[in-house]
């Protein structure tokens, strides 16, 4: 066995209280063995976290890694001309190339701003696993299935290319892989094809994740077509199970706010994307009190537009409150309870939680900082002022991918480098 | 003359399109000489602005900014409750030495964020003039008057101090530091004593700022015992001129922008602080609209909880478009000039716009980042994507005030020291 040990910070428990302690690694399981005084004199290798903030890595529930290369493409419209009108076009043209490119830039940012573990919805996933495997993060993948604009072979077609991933991918890079199979949406994917593949998805063993309810045009046709709200018509179609995590969420009414918390379906709110898109603002109070997992995530970079899990956790508090009319709701120790296990838990990671038998999977952040000063309250500063550049080290599976801000698993002026080009080169040939 | 080169960088002009230039400062005069290709070699001094994004440094239009000291002292909790139970307590133990800690380190924050202006209300406001004069920056600043819970003697003094620190400070730090008359706001200042002292600030010559509109609270008392809505009862007492500028106008109706609108009279919108307080959305779009000049302010650090305009930038875009159900709303260009010159014009101050003759007022913002990768438009990562630790040089009246990320005008360290212990202190004598 070797070691890492993270010392002399400050500990964030999973009960939203902090330590003084150090953290000890065991880098070949990637489990932390303890969290306790005096335990980086033996360690193989150690990270310094003096004046610094030990937390869980941050969990980004709801993602489309590869559209860092849209990042400000196109901004200031609703979601519907959007996608049509820029982003579809665009995406028509993606290559895996171009996805490689994405995905490096992407994880890099996630890299550097503490993210450890996220899940992701797009295409070319064989490729985005790769980049994952290589930059030592934790993901769960899946390929995005649309039957819109598609004649019947395509659109199974495009489903069994959902099913053979979630297949082929699970389980890699040592178990840091995992998938799902993920229709795009209620609106975007038939019901016969639902109908169809979702129990062969049950057979794989794969949970579902699916966009849902994100704006009331999203909703109003399922309740014209089928006489039902979204997640009833979800739940009709055997996709509102405990392991299942829909993203969005925007306008659910009571009523599928209980279906949710029944099922034990779980939530990934995206603050910044639901204003940025004027989606609308989610119940999120109200779900968790109803006993609803919600997690966060910051969907594409298109739509938000930085991958910053801290950002998102700001986010989510002040929306929140703003939903619920009531600046008590979604307080600090929620956001950063979604910030870390409750995202975890939606997604079905074991990580998020610092203690003796969990996944080593943590960020450190620095607290040296002007906007980190006083430090009446470290959660506090972690839900409202705490940001990206602020992490130091960022260790996934008991390793460090991140020491002193630099990034040991990518080649950071490179990814950024073919970033550029691949980003450009997308865009030519979808405007040409 | 002695010369101020920023070089190699691509600079925002003030039709929000960006050029590849230099920027040829007036140190003395402390004014942009010109902005053109090849400026640097006789320079005196240069700044490196090389895959850098030079921008009129960021002007904050509504900040206390001693309150710094407070940051995560009390989180969600609703306006009243939280001005009366938490802030207004610990406030009533200010002395002069917390507020020049709890300035430096606010200035300091600012200088880190690309901050050159700021407009602020407060107490001991020669000792936060002094801050701003040695910090290098640039102020309109007044002392926050209040008659509630004062009797007559106490709240004409307390209104004779406003009239007076407006008059004594106006002017100071080479006409880098302005002044107001700031009546805290229309409630919490009796009808009277507005009256009485609007008139005498008028004779001095200085603008009027006050809070109005900020909650549904704040608007039901002055319609119940004036029969008017807040900015009519305002304009009734004289408040409501060109050169005033107001601070939130969340709540406020067509009748209301409208007034705004004739008068000339600006509103500075803070919305992290809006949402975080539960207060509502500010209708950014219709008074843009309108005609409204808007800005765009923190608000102090207890209800936000940092100074980064970028981050209130970004706030403003996607609150915008929530509050008026419209992802057009509120466009990046719209945020970057409510960053930068219209937050100027909204506080009467002359900087905020890159150009000859314009005071040398600027940041340089390091591109070279995952998340501001690829550069498919500069504008659209300002508004949304730019973070404040992304901010390389600090100009402000062509005086470098933080170079590669070092403040050169304030000692780091030892501000966070003496913020951490007056903090502290500060505390410590409010609950005992
Ligand atoms: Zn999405
Ligand atoms: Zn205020």
């Amino acid at each position: 066995m070797t070691t890492l040990a993270i010392t002399g910070g400050t500990v964030l428990l999973p009960d939203a209280t902090v330590t003084r302690a150090d953290v000890l690694v065991d880098r070949s399981a990637g489990e932390i063995l303890e969290i306790g005084d005096d335990l980086g004199a033996d360690a193989d290798e150690t990270l310094d976290a003096t004046e610094s903030l030990v937390t869980p890595g941050f969990v980004n529930g709801h993602c489309h890694v590869a559209m860092t290369l849209l990042r400000g493409y196109a901004d200031d419209k609703a979601l519907d001309a959007w996608l049509r009108e820029d982003i579809w076009p665009v995406e028509a043209e993606l290559t895996a190339d171009s996805v490689r490119a994405g995905t490096e830039l992407g994880v890099l940012e996630m890299i550097k701003s503490g993210t450890t573990a996220f899940a992701d919805m797009y295409f070319f996933v064989p490729t985005i696993a790769d980049v994952v495997d290589e930059a030592g993060l934790r993901a769960r993948l899946g390929h995005g299935v649309i039957s819109v604009a598609k004649d019947e072979d395509e659109a199974r077609e495009d489903a069994r290319e959902g099913l053979a991933v979630a297949e082929e991918i699970d389980g890699m890079a040592d178990g840091r892989i995992s998938s799902a199979f993920m229709p795009h949406s209620l609106t975007t994917v038939d019901g016969q094809y639902l109908s169809e593949f979702v129990s062969e998805a049950r057979e794989l063993g794969v949970p579902l994740h699916y966009h849902a309810n994100e704006t009331e045009d999203e909703v109003t046709p399922i309740v014209e077509e089928h006489g039902v709200r979204p997640l009833a018509y979800a739940a009709e179609k055997g996709m509102l199970e405990p392991e299942d995590f829909i993203a969005h969420g925007v306008h659910v009414d009571e009523s599928e706010i209980g279906l949710l918390a029944e099922a034990g379906t779980s939530v990934i709110h995206c603050p910044a994307s639901n204003m940025k898109l004027a989606s609308g603002m989610a119940p999120v109070e109200r779900m968790r009190e109803a006993g609803v997992t919600v997690g966060l995530g910051t969907d594409g970079a298109a739509s938000n537009n930085d991958l910053s899990m801290l950002d998102e956790a700001r986010d989510a508090a002040m929306l929140g409150k703003l939903a619920a009319d009531d600046a008590s709701a979604v307080p600090a120790e929620a956001v950063v309870d979604m910030l870390t296990g409750a995202t975890a838990d939606a997604i079905g990671l074991e990580s998020g939680r610092l203690e003796a038998g969990a996944p080593a999977d943590l960020a450190v952040i620095d607290l040296e900082k002007p906007h980190l000063t006083p430090a009446h309250d470290l959660v506090s500063h972690l839900a409202y002022a705490a940001a990206a550049a602020d992490v130091r080290h960022t260790v996934c599976d008991g390793r460090v991918l991140m020491r002193d801000r630099e990034v040991l698993t990518l080649d950071e002026a490179a990814v950024r480098d073919r970033a550029r080009e691949e980003a450009a080169a997308l865009v030519d040939r979808a405007e040409s």
